[in-house]
């Protein structure tokens, strides 16, 4: 029931729809909450390596994006981030990406996937990507302001490919 | 001896010959060896919030940057890089640097410091943060591949202001 391909410019708009409230609330991504949509599609679509979209028969749930996280000797190693509709949470939505994003980055020749700053106040990604097999591998203290929660620590997560 | 001040435009040819045999060599940075000296000025001098030069009697020795960690509810941790020539190696201009940017990022009104990608094949500098009060807050395995030594790990090290 789940269909991941990659994303084309007719998806802008809808991808914009499900990034918009996600960085507006300003307590899950480090992205300037008051971004301009431009510079959200340029992050989201345009500096990636890929972005991808998930579909159902109720239109694109989610997207995600992968990308190499450093240059020169650290890009054997890439980066993603996924995104959900909250109307369509509990029905693997980002499981589904995320084990389609192992894949293609297998694709890509990556050896490795890491995310830099997973809040530790979103416990769910937390134990979602640790259930996929990512390592908490550092806790960044007092990384991030939450707009609730005040400041809160962000881990890094890594999984070998 | 070791005065730091704001790199200014007249600096960019003299930072250009510390940076250019660091980023070639390819085994500390995480920097593609074939950058460009227009794209390695622009991510030393340009990107960052602020940019400054270690001078001795004998010219400019070191230059270091600073600049935002992350973005939106990370912008109160910053990063800082820092290069010293191999020839002033030995002087404390490493040491000099990474404490004048401490008090520049509280001036900026930063309350953390934060080193992304520390190779633990860089013992000297892994040695010197913790000196200054860094910790090592994450590894990341095999995050590099140095061109001598393989695979090496990275470490992030943090220190709050």
């Amino acid at each position: 029931m789940i269909t991941i391909r990659p994303a084309v410019a007719e998806d802008r708009s809808r991808i914009w729809d499900l990034l918009e409230p996600v960085f507006r609330a300003g307590d899950t991504y480090a992205v300037d909450p008051r971004i301009s949509r431009d510079d959200a599609i340029g992050y989201w679509l345009d500096a990636p390596r890929a972005t991808y979209v998930a579909e159902t028969p109720d239109g694109i749930v989610g997207t995600y994006y992968i990308k190499t996280n450093q240059p020169g000797g650290g890009d054997h190693v890439c980066n993603c981030g996924y995104i959900v509709d909250p109307a369509a949470r509990g029905q693997g939505i980002a499981q589904a990406m995320c084990a389609h994003s192992q894949d293609q980055a297998r694709g890509f020749g990556y050896r490795a996937m890491q995310f830099n700053f997973v809040l530790s106040s979103n416990a769910g990604a937390v134990r979602l990507w640790q259930r996929l097999g990512f390592a908490i591998v550092g806790t960044i203290p007092a990384a991030f302001r939450h707009p609730a929660l005040g400041l809160v620590d962000a881990h890094v997560m890594h999984k070998t490919l």
